[in-house]
């Protein structure tokens, strides 16, 4: 099972720009990835964390959910991100939090079925960046899940 | 008029991530922001362009027109990005340009107008990645605009 200091290594050597962004993985378990970033790194013109920010660091939380589960097969799949979605309800003032739940295990499990079954399966997470008990971010990714050998 | 070293030298110093992202800007008018960066920064697990950096990357371009454009009014206004959903076509496999084009004259001039008369208006936004002609990436961000001494 995937712990967070090797999900950390992880995405510190595939995805470098992490690095400038400060992500932490604070946990990684196969139900929930909880990704930390500081705002000093993330600051915009108006003192908040900038748009773009929130949104790469919901994309690796989601990412790395579906990683984690993944990892658990016997055979290696690629994940990519097909589209996303994201609303700014709050601006977020401070170092923040993401956190992304895996879906109902229905969802879930119809996912891990036709990826092994078809070697393509499409799974949309949601990740929420919450401040001071409200919810300042929501994000909605569809990730596309593919055998190695399956061609793109 | 905004040129080009001085937005470089603004988005630089007010969002320092855009350093790290190695944004370039290689074009701004009021009808059109062109930024590049290079995939070296923004590189991932599968050697191709991270999709949250081309999220920030078109996010910053949408910002910068609108940005662009406030500066040649008389009063003072702030930007902010209220939604956005991007959808990822083809992966992006080199360096890469973000182009958004302001959009036909009756929505922007309705947005000027009700900006000026309310302190407040909102504004769609599009924002492209082409590659070797093909449309890899498209976004699109609702920003809102409001005078500085409008309440949020």
């Amino acid at each position: 099972m995937l712990d967070e200091k090797a999900l950390e290594e992880y995405i510190f050597e595939n995805i470098p720009i992490s690095l400038a962004l400060g992500i932490k993985v604070n946990k990684v378990s196969l139900q929930e990835v909880i990704l930390s970033a500081p705002i000093a790194n993330n600051i915009n013109h108006k003192k908040t964390v900038f748009g773009g920010s929130l949104q790469a660091v919901a994309t690796l939380a989601c990412w790395s959910l579906i990683y984690a589960n993944l990892k658990e097969l016997k055979n290696s799949y690629e994940i990519v991100i097909s589209q996303s979605e994201i609303n700014y309800r709050l601006p977020v003032t401070n170092d923040f939090t993401v956190q992304c739940l895996r879906p109902d295990s229905i969802a879930f499990e119809k996912f891990i079925k036709t990826l092994q079954r078809h070697g393509k399966a499409r799974l949309s997470l949601t990740a929420r960046i919450t401040q001071e008990n409200k919810l300042a971010v929501i994000y909605e990714g569809v990730f596309v899940a593919l055998s190695s050998h399956h061609a793109l």
